[in-house]
């Protein structure tokens, strides 16, 4: 296992190709577009030497046997799957935010290993079995992976294959014997700024005539023909200013990914044309995904309640005064935390060793998860009042002028100093309209993707029969 | 264990001690404010003997290790708990009601399983034991059990000992050596009519100068000295009535407990004026019960769910134009559902061996279900029209009058004949605003109970203090 | 005008026609299935002669410029139908519920008011001058009208001129010199039984096809030919039982009516045939109705709020403990009241001297009144408790049983004695589960038709020119 | 009156005393940190002599009797409150933003109007006819006010007369002959930037001994001893850059307004000391306020809408499925714009000739627009996806760089090209989490407040006595 240091170090070996503002950013680890994620993911590796954190950070290799970080382990049993959301919300409660490059690239891979299986038995295929030295590469390298699932798409209305721009997803564009080249782009896509490898995933189900679109590949972030173009966050440059008006403790990093004519070698493909298992990969990902999704709004949604509390504090108010909005904000909180481990709890054993949440309950919870994180915020605005609701509070560098900022600064001094109110009002803001917004309204898929799903879920003629045999309808 | 036939013979050799209406139930088994509470618990029985419901409906008895009633055994790990959800969402599938008698009873034992184990241990008495021999008795007759926890009250600004009238709550007028005399009120109390026993417990925390109703015992249903008067439900008088106004498969009962210097044996109490565990109690048993109770609502929904379903098909609709909104009504049922597995699994072992959820968590679902089942209902009102809003359609001696009974029931035909949309309408009245309303939102205790035991649960300061680090204020 | 005492009598002189549990009523104001409708209009013609409340119950006709009974007027400003709000919430205010007979008929007649002129400019017909005798007529003899609008409709995928039953649809089966001979079943049409008038209006918009259908006329209430069958509400046995289970002071009343060859003179008929205009009497009258429909389901909520803070203190509670679930019944209260203010002044004047509502604003009122009172109903079943939520709580006839009944009644005692905590119980028992619902979410039309109305009525396509402005887009 | 050149120019004449980031802005109107807020009030100037817009954008003047700018004139009417409402729809509509400017002093000089009267009435003082003067001097040189009532408050426990610093709310500190010098903060103040003159009212209702809080009166903005600090926005920094990745069309401006020892002369004070009026300014400032605010979010809910609707179809997808979501959005606008006329035309004329709306529902209305935009937001960024919930996508800069901008762009192409894509994501993030929040959930005091109110005005123990009439209940 790597601590922070060796991570970040193994980090700058990368060829930079990672752009902003029209830029190369050189070194990411120091580039503040890009400092705050890779500073949040160097202290989950740290957390591995930590005797608190190591048990939710590291888990058992399911090949080594040994001890290795969470995001390079199978999840093999819902005890894996609850401490991954526990990770998650710990990440929130250490950062305020989202740490993709833990997460999505990580997750995928678990519902390749299923998907994989299911390939190989059904074409005897060896994906399976590539997948595992994969994974054994990952967990000997202790390396970071974000995951690639949404193209740019294009219009909605047509499919992949009859798109004007065949960019508009990642597809293959030639089948060589010893791999395939792809090219296509991949879109907000999170975490690739602090990750060594990038897997990518077909978006969606795909039909015969898509197959050139079904492939599952890792590539190294570096790989040659790949650039990456950060995208903006709301008040981004705060990222790249001195002083409070931002947080600086961690941060999200989103990319679109330009795949020019990509080399990726057969050892790191995990399918490859077979598109009737998109949709077994996407069902399989969405359910492993949205299980413990809750746990990071909730985490994220535990700040905003500490924010509001010392918010409050600060400004000479008692807590007992908005305990009611308080505690609503914590029953949003503990609601998808909560029924993300029901959906865990109540999934099943794949026969590859995969543990699969259940997946009405996880789309169920990826539904709660595009709602219920609104009413807190809206909650948190209303307590922290105008300074928190537009940020409309003066900058740090007009509370540090010499003409007014002592007089401005002194203004703002009730309970506690202005700084204090100034540092918690802004962090607040990021919470809550600022670069903090970790984007699980439509992340990992929108809501009417699962509301799909629950329709096709749900047993409506076996309820519809029950209503007639309770009103004696025959 | 019994069948249904079983059953309702040995309900019928109790003293008759109950009354509606001024008048005494000769037999609860066939009178009508009574009979559909009895021939739902009675199926329940009889699933014991059918090879798809035993699974649900039987366990494994923690005395004897032989198949048991569900309702008589120890729930010993999360899988118990779950598998009380399932029945309890089976049960409601079945008849669309609440069955007591199979439920609250049963609940407050097992609470009483590890309150009695910790006095036991502070104390040097023998509860536990007393307990466990009340267990085997229970397994061996194959008993159904109400549960009385709240107490008539009096003035709610006044603790028990301070009433006006003391028999406002149940309390110990007398102790002797071979037991104790109570008396006093229990309100509210579910389905008694179709039990054997009843066990009471304390109706909330208590103070020093109230162990006097610290009391737990249990009693036959037709113990010397207990009248028991049957409360009215919406619409009751349909249950008495002949036709399909109401449906006739299975319905609630609830009662008030008249307890005129009832004598317990001791061997039949289990907690007797340690007034500091009543606390204890009632938050092993909330969390307890709490966690399940999603899957009441759940399961009440779904048949909402059918009966919209078939309402509108009877109507000639097509259930694509109302799909949104049978997914919200199922977002609503498994919200709650789901959740309550999280409690159950989030939940730890007590050394006695009985499985406790998280109460955090099952308080949080008791919010949820006292809120979401009123906007399933609301859906449900809205797509079956006026005729489920209000009931307003005509009686079923109306539809019979052979002067405009026949027009009367053609008009009322679509793609249905009359008399279906007659009786799905009646079924969807009676779960929206008639009899079949299982009284979730203060059963069990109201809402504000849970919103205190979240504000006592959840860790604010800790949260606070994740604010300050991210903030970056000392 | 006539006082409460002779409208009484002028109701007896009605031949008896309507029939409920399959018998004939033969005194609607004395038969308790439809007395209490009869009780809360009676006042209404009282408060003519009530110096207090004379302002909202009359008005000055536009017909012979003297005082007459509000609902036999014309609106023709925003002041008037304002007043019509006032007094719907004051006739809530004083039976806690609805009054179909100075409802419905009366905006019927004045949505004809304005149809009848558009015909005639049209078509050269002489509508309008009939109906103006009409109302003089009404106005003359104080004459109390119901209004039925929906048809029994039979199966919704069909139009009504292709239904298997033709009878499903009130329709013209015969032209005759002097008038019409009509047939068919209109369904749910409130306060008959307190009428002298019925009111008969088309139930959807026509085409051409249907112009048989396309017929608008006012009967007799006890016309030959005219079965009237009174429905079901829940709980409504208990309004022909002696004692409080009920309150006894005002009460709806629904019906069907069964038209088996009912001859309608020419004078009486305002539309016949003219299907394009059935369409515009729609639209008129859901605007006229769904304006001032807030200020109805406002008056409920007044009460369920008055009773609420009753049952708390009768506990012995304090108001302030929940003085913010007051609140959130008074806001929704206040917005359905307030935005259809807003819908009547955003209105204008038609040249026939109507005053018509802004329809979007009404339509979005009736949107409302379809959603937030069902969130008033819940916190006044969760402030009131368990023996609000399903009203279990011992029968009038069990507190007073000789056996048990004082130790019952006793037992209820708090801050208040048992007989006022159940009398307050079962009001809002009644107002949230009882036959006291008004039937506000599908009653005068489903929300969808609101919604279907809204969207025809947003200039969606300005709306996406205005963003295209801001956002820079050619 | 003013044209928009003739406006900017007379703002050029004043001095400089705004700062932003530590610096002075020496041209308003053309620095970007306020430049948009300039340009929006501009166009408001320039509608003067639109002769489309003329009607909401003037008003007959009370004073003088000929066409003035709407906000130089007194509100004598319903009618001239709904103008001020549509005038703020259309400038939202043309905008996306809020217009300080001609907006809260304003209305602050209208509530002054009434207030005045009562203070010469009580005191014998002459502060409504220096108003009456005052107003002649606006009209005359056709001036935008804007108005100032938030302190800094200091801590929320101490009321301002023990603050620790009494700079923490603007005061008296001394009184002159020909006038007072004042002192001290008022915060996140609207429209500065934009506006000639300020008007100064107290923030809240004032005790015995604040009476040296107890100040109104109207500066010039550019005044001796006030500097001006304008405030962040999120995102603030994208209207200094160059391209689209924000509107450009208008915008907010806010400040911190620091006095220290301004003078201002007698003529323009209009309360001076009169603690106990400072509440009936509060309550008649606030109903005039929150009457027409609904209008403010159904305004830019407008343009949400058109924003959606442009975007989805940018993405090649069909209003029609999601027409439902946009319904749901209309809604809430015309909720709060609906209520909003609701509470003005039940309102009533003060003797002072100023037209106040109803407290109640003016209220409420603050209430609802501090709920219901944030489900309009919610669903604006449901349907919009990704790119508007955290805005992740590309920046300006990085979708015109030569090495990788035209792939970028073109990857973005759907049914439209990449930029209108761009441009229309980018609007709605500011809309949603952006620049363009008007503030409106704390803008003009918190709900809290509103809801202190409603619970002030509603009539709760009328309401306990109804309740006791329909019970029964003595």
């Amino acid at each position: 296992m790597k601590n922070g240091a060796q991570y970040r170090n193994s980090l700058k070996k990368l060829r930079p190709n990672l752009f902003k503002w029209g830029k190369l950013l050189k070194d990411v680890t120091r580039n503040p577009a890009t400092k705050l994620h890779v500073d949040a993911i160097a202290a989950c590796y740290d957390a591995a030497f930590d005797p608190e954190q190591r048990t939710l950070f590291t888990n058992q290799s399911h090949l080594s046997g040994k001890p290795a970080h969470r995001w390079n382990t199978l999840m093999r049993t819902p005890e894996d799957i609850l401490a991954n959301a526990r990770m998650k919300r710990a990440q929130f409660h250490r950062t305020g935010a989202c740490h993709g490059a833990t997460c999505a690239g990580w997750t995928m891979l678990n519902a390749l290993w299923a998907v994989t299986w299911e390939i190989d038995q059904a074409r005897g295929t060896t994906y399976h079995s590539r997948l595992e030295r994969y994974f054994r590469f990952l967990e000997d390298n202790s390396l970071a992976t974000a995951g690639a699932l949404t193209d740019a798409k294009g219009n909605r209305s047509l499919g992949p294959a009859t798109q004007p721009l065949l960019d508009s997803h990642l597809h293959i564009k030639e089948i060589r014997e010893d791999g395939v080249v792809v090219r296509g782009v991949k879109a907000q896509i999170c975490g690739v700024a602090a990750a060594h490898e990038i897997v990518c995933v077909p978006g969606g189900s795909l039909k015969e005539d898509e197959s050139s679109f079904a492939i599952a590949f890792a590539i190294p972030r570096d790989v040659a023909g790949l650039t990456i173009v950060e995208t903006r966050r709301p008040s981004d440059t705060r990222d790249e200013e001195e002083g409070w008006d931002a947080p600086k403790v961690g941060g999200i990093s989103q990319a679109f990914l330009l795949f020019d004519d990509v080399f990726v070698p057969n050892e790191r493909i995990f399918l490859n044309g077979e598109h009737e298992f998109a949709a077994l990969f996407i069902n399989i990902f969405t359910a492993l995904y949205r299980a413990p999704i809750g746990a990071c709004v909730a985490g994220q949604g535990d700040v905003m309640i500490g924010a509001a509390i010392e918010l409050a504090q600060a400004a000479g108010l008692s807590q007992k005064i908005f305990q009611d909005r308080l505690t609503r904000m914590a029953i949003n909180n503990e609601t998808t935390f909560g029924l993300g481990i029901g959906a865990i709890f109540n999934g099943s054993s794949h026969p590859s060793g995969l543990w699969i949440p259940d997946p009405l309950l996880s789309h169920v919870n990826k539904i709660l998860v595009a709602t219920l994180p609104y009413d807190t915020k809206r909650i948190a605005q209303e307590l922290g009042g105008g300074i928190v609701e537009t940020g409309c509070f003066p900058s740090y560098r007009d509370l540090h002028s010499p003409l007014y900022g002592k007089e401005l600064l002194d203004s703002l001094a009730a309970a506690s100093d202005g700084e204090t109110r100034a540092r918690l009002a802004r962090l607040q803001e990021w919470l809550t309209i600022g670069g903090g917004i970790p984007g699980c309204l439509n992340g990992g898929g929108a809501p009417d993707g699962a509301r799909i799903m629950v329709r096709a879920l749900e047993p409506w003629k076996e309820f519809a029969a029950l209503a007639r045999v309770i009103a004696g309808v025959q």
